[in-house]
């Protein structure tokens, strides 16, 4: 796979795409990743890439014809159209479905702002995807793309050691993890719960599907609504909600 | 305001941490940020963070010795205990209200795990806040950290240049941003809309809160809910409603 992303802080990226699981993807090859400074596509006197919005207000806006230019370029020597993403507080709420998706892609271009505003034509003339990380006011669009990618990039066959990880993470199965305990048995007085050192697999995986359930209904219950449960369960998510 | 951050990877935040309005904010002196190697404080032949999970399974769990030692090490110069949050997929989904909120604290501390689970305690013991930045599985708590903290710097008196920036984004208001447009008035035969170039202030305005009503409505019709509307503006709103 092939990322490219635009923005005029490409040192920003530098740390995160040379450590932990990006690093590892890219030496061994999975996936091509790029920090690109849009600027010197301005093609202007002062390389300027925004300007002051029509109508007023405060805020600068960006210019339409760096980006464009930019983006025509990452294009020219691929034969399959890359998906162009926006980020921006007004797009789709990225999600771990949207990370499946996108990892499909051959080829990713991330289109990030800072501070400022996009022209209206970016939009509406270039960009494939316009997404947002969630409900909070960043400064640009650099982490949310850094974000999204790792998200996209652990999915890519090869990159994660245990295949198995990637699946029983909260939201790949739709519940939030069961609590995890490591040693000491007993940390400052404070035990790891006597079922998991009994050894009796049947009766763990009880406990964890139990406390997996219970820690959705009480932090996330909007999450149950789309997971696949027994009526045993729903039976038994009713009794919680009675006794609480 | 200081924020330290417990990662097993600082060299992440390097370029995060110096770049744009973070790195302002610590030249101006109005944040002390630090990505702090909590390894040191394992205290054990290897330096070993993790360890196997008791009740088995796949994945390491973080051991409590380390980060409870590093947090208390933190700690121990200060009068006021600091706001120590768990960066993990099973907090509370991260808010602009939370950056709200961390805003009037004068001391974070953020653990960041990565690969790994947490041992229970950390979370029942240690930690007065489990953040997550969003629905979507990340490689370690590093972005998410850095995102939170992008979002609560900015908040900070003398951060922003322009004040009202801050209050006019989208997601403060409610609504999301109306389009922007920048020069030049044409861009491939794409024009900007006349009412901007117009010079009308008041059916500037008037345009452009109609499209951010129009566009939170037509991509997140959830957010108006929590919006002072007009009696007029919702009854405009059930109208769009009803010709869609």
């Amino acid at each position: 796979m092939k990322i490219d992303v635009l923005t005029l802080f490409p040192e920003m990226f530098d740390g995160v795409f040379n450590a932990s699981i990006l690093g590892k993807a890219k030496e061994k090859g999975i996936v091509d990743l790029h920090a690109i400074d849009f600027r010197p596509y301005a093609n202007n006197k002062h390389n300027t890439v925004d300007d002051y919005p029509y109508g007023g207000g405060g805020g600068m806006v960006l210019k339409p014809e760096p980006i464009f230019a930019a983006v025509e370029d990452l294009m020219k020597d691929t034969a399959v159209k890359p998906r162009v993403i926006l980020m921006c507080p007004q797009g789709e709420t990225f999600t771990q479905k949207k990370a499946e998706e996108l990892s499909k892609s051959d080829h990713l271009v991330f289109i990030c702002g800072h501070y400022e505003g996009y022209d209206e034509r970016i939009r509406e003339h270039l960009v494939t995807d316009e997404l947002s990380i969630g409900d909070y006011v960043l400064t640009g669009g650099e982490l949310p793309a850094m974000t999204v990618i790792d998200s996209v990039v652990r999915l890519l066959p090869g990159v994660l050691g245990n295949e198995s990880s990637a699946v029983t993470d909260s939201f790949s199965t739709g519940l939030l993890e069961y609590p995890h305990y490591t040693r000491p048995p007993a940390f400052r007085g404070w035990e790891v719960p006597e079922v998991l050192l009994s050894g009796h697999h049947a009766r763990i995986e009880a406990w964890r599907r139990e406390q997996s359930l219970l820690r959705t209904l009480r932090r996330r219950p909007d999450l149950l609504e789309s997971v696949d449960l027994s009526p045993k369960e729903r039976e038994w998510i009713k009794k919680q909600l009675e006794t609480e």
